[in-house]
C-alpha cells in the first residue's frame, strides 16, 4: 500500500511532517483535485465524521473511487424516516450502493469496530447459535473510553469549541450478560455517557447542554453527564484516546450444556486502531472490485481473506 | 432448514430416536443412496473424522451435494507432501475445490472453531494490525479440553477400542503472550496432550503407547501422556465433551499505543458447538451454490452475513 494523496481541512498542520514529504496534499475536494487523483488512486479512505461530513463525502467520493468509510450513525445505515422532516430516507447503504454501481466502484461503509469487527462478532455469534443474543458493551474500564463519534457530534453543536465524550459501561448490566441471564436491554441500560465541552467565549452553557441532552440517536436515549472545561484542561486531562469493548453471547447449545462467546478488545489509541482496520479494508474494496464485486459492503459482506496481506496460497497454509 | 436423510454407521442407535421418526436413514453411502437423495438434499453436513473419514466422505459427496466439512488436519489442507510415500499431495483444499467446479457445487472445508472460527479471528486479527502475531491456545480450565479430532485420531490406532484425548493450554505460554512478549512459540510449547485409553483384550499396551506418540500432526509435536482405563471408567469419568479455548492478539499501533484482542469461547458440549458452526455454514454454502459461487471455500472465504438467518434486510437494520 502507499498513500498517494491527503485531502484535508488542516493542511498546515501536515504540511511540515518529514513522512509526508513526497505526498500531494489537498485542503479541497472539488473537481479539480478529483480529475488530478482520479489515475493515482485506487482506494478513498474517508476519515470524516458521521453527522455531517460522510453523508456529503461518502457519496461524492464513491462516484470517482472505491471507499472505506466509517459511517457510525447506526439508526441511518438501513431507510430511515428523517426526525425533523418526517421524510422516508433510503438510508446510507442504499445511497452509496446506488451510486457506486452506477459508476463501477465498489464501496465498504460502517467499517471500524462498531459498526465493524463487533457487527461481525454479533453476527457470527448469533448465527451458530439462533436462539442466542450477543451484546455489546464499551468503556469498560474506569474511565470509559473515547467515542470519536460522539465527539465528533459535540462539536458539531452550536457555541462548541472543542470536546471530548467518553462512553461508559454500566457494570450491572454486563453482570446480568455474563450471568447467562439474557435480558432485555436497551441502549440506555448498557451505557452512560460523559461529555467534556470547551464552549466559545460567551455562548449559553444552559443552551449548549440542552441541545447535546436532546440529540437523537446520540444522547437522547441515554443518561448523559455535560461538564465544561477550559480549552486547556481538555488538551492536558482529556487528550488521550484509548477505548474498549466486549461483545458476549451466552446460551445453550441443547438443554443444560451452555456456550460463552466473548470478545474483547482494548486500544490505547482509538483513532489509530479504526484507521488500521479501515486500511485492511481498503485492501478488500481493491479486490473486490478487481473481481468486478460493485457496489456497497457492509463489514458482514467482506470475507476475511480478503482483508489480509497475504495470498490465498499463503493463507491456506496458514489455516 | 429441515434434516432430509441421515447417514450413519449406527443406525440402531438412531432407529428409535422419536424426533427422527420421519427421516430416512442409511447405514450405507454407497450410490443407491446418493440417488436416492439427490434430489432431497440441498447440503451434506459431514460429520466423520479427519484422519481416515473425511479423506473419501469429502471427494466422494462434493460430488453429488453442496458440503460442510470439518476437516481438521491442519497441514494437509494446503499442498503438503506426504511422510510415508514422499509423494506430493495437492491437499484437501485443492482436491474438494476440483472436484466441487467439475460438477457445480459448493464445498465449506474445515469448518467448526479451529480450524474455522479461530482461523478467521487470527486471520482478522493480523490483517487489522499486520505487525502483530496471532495466538490460540485451547483447553485453559484445569481437565483441559476435549478434542474430538485426536480423540478420533487415538481410536484408530490398532488395538483401541475407544479413547477420550483431553488437550491442556500451557499456562506460561498464555502468560508470555499476555504480556505482549510475541513470543516464538512452537506446538510443543503451547499445549500438552492427554490420552485416556481402552485397549481390546490381548493387546499389548506399550506397542498401543508407542503408535500414539508416534502419530505425526497429532502427537508427535506435544508431549503426550497415555493413560489406559477401563471402558466403565471412560464412560463415568471421561464422558463429558466440554472445550474452550482463546485467540490473543497483542502489539502496537504507533510506538507506545498498544492495542490487545481477545476472542474467548467455552463449550460444555464442544461436538453440540461444533455441530451449530456446521450448519450455520450448510445455510452459507446454500445461498454460495444459488450466487453461482462454486468450488471449496476456507472459513476465512465466507463473509458472515452469509451465516445468518436473517434476511438481507433485516441484518443491515441491526447494524
Amino acid at each position: 500500500m502507499e498513500l498517494a494523496a491527503l485531502l484535508t481541512r488542516r493542511p498546515s498542520e501536515l504540511k511540515n511532517l518529514e513522512e509526508l514529504k513526497s505526498v500531494p496534499i489537498f485542503d479541497t475536494y472539488g473537481q479539480g483535485a478529483i480529475s488530478f487523483l482520479k489515475n493515482e488512486v485506487d482506494v478513498a479512505v474517508l476519515c470524516g465524521g458521521s453527522k455531517t461530513d460522510l453523508p456529503k463525502h461518502g457519496p461524492f467520493f464513491a462516484q470517482a473511487f472505491n471507499t472505506v468509510d466509517s459511517f457510525d450513525t447506526h439508526n441511518h445505515i438501513a431507510p430511515y424516516i428523517d426526525e425533523k422532516t418526517q421524510q422516508k430516507m433510503k438510508g446510507y447503504f442504499k445511497e452509496m450502493d446506488d451510486l457506486a454501481r452506477a459508476t463501477g466502484h465498489t464501496s465498504a461503509i460502517s467499517i471500524g469496530w462498531d459498526p465493524g469487527t463487533f457487527t461481525v462478532e454479533k453476527i457470527m455469534a448469533t448465527a451458530f447459535f439462533p436462539v442466542s443474543r450477543a451484546y455489546a458493551f464499551y468503556g469498560l474500564n474506569e474511565k470509559g473510553g473515547l467515542s470519536m463519534g460522539h465527539s465528533d457530534a459535540v462539536r458539531r453543536v452550536k457555541g462548541v469549541a472543542d470536546a471530548r465524550q467518553y462512553t461508559h459501561a454500566i457494570p450491572k448490566a454486563i453482570e446480568r450478560v455474563r450471568k447467562g441471564e439474557n435480558p432485555d436491554l436497551k441502549a440506555g441500560d448498557m451505557h452512560w455517557r460523559e461529555c467534556f465541552v470547551v464552549a466559545k467565549p460567551g455562548e449559553d452553557l444552559a443552551r449548549i447542554k440542552n441541545d447535546i441532552l436532546e440529540e437523537p440517536d446520540y444522547f437522547k436515549p441515554y443518561r448523559t453527564v455535560v461538564n465544561f472545561v477550559s480549552q486547556e484542561e481538555l488538551n492536558t486531562k482529556y487528550s488521550a484516546m484509548p477505548h474498549d469493548g466486549v461483545v458476549i453471547a451466552i446460551g445453550e447449545t441443547s438443554p443444560g450444556k451452555k456456550f460463552k462467546i466473548e470478545y474483547n478488545c482494548q486500544w490505547d489509541s482509538n483513532p489509530e486502531a479504526t484507521g488500521h482496520i479501515m486500511l485492511a479494508h481498503a485492501r478488500a474494496v481493491h479486490r473486490l472490485n478487481k473481481e468486478g464485486r460493485i457496489g456497497a459492503f457492509r463489514p458482514i459482506d467482506i470475507a476475511s481473506a480478503y482483508l489480509h496481506p497475504s495470498s490465498f496460497e499463503e493463507l491456506t497454509k496458514r489455516i
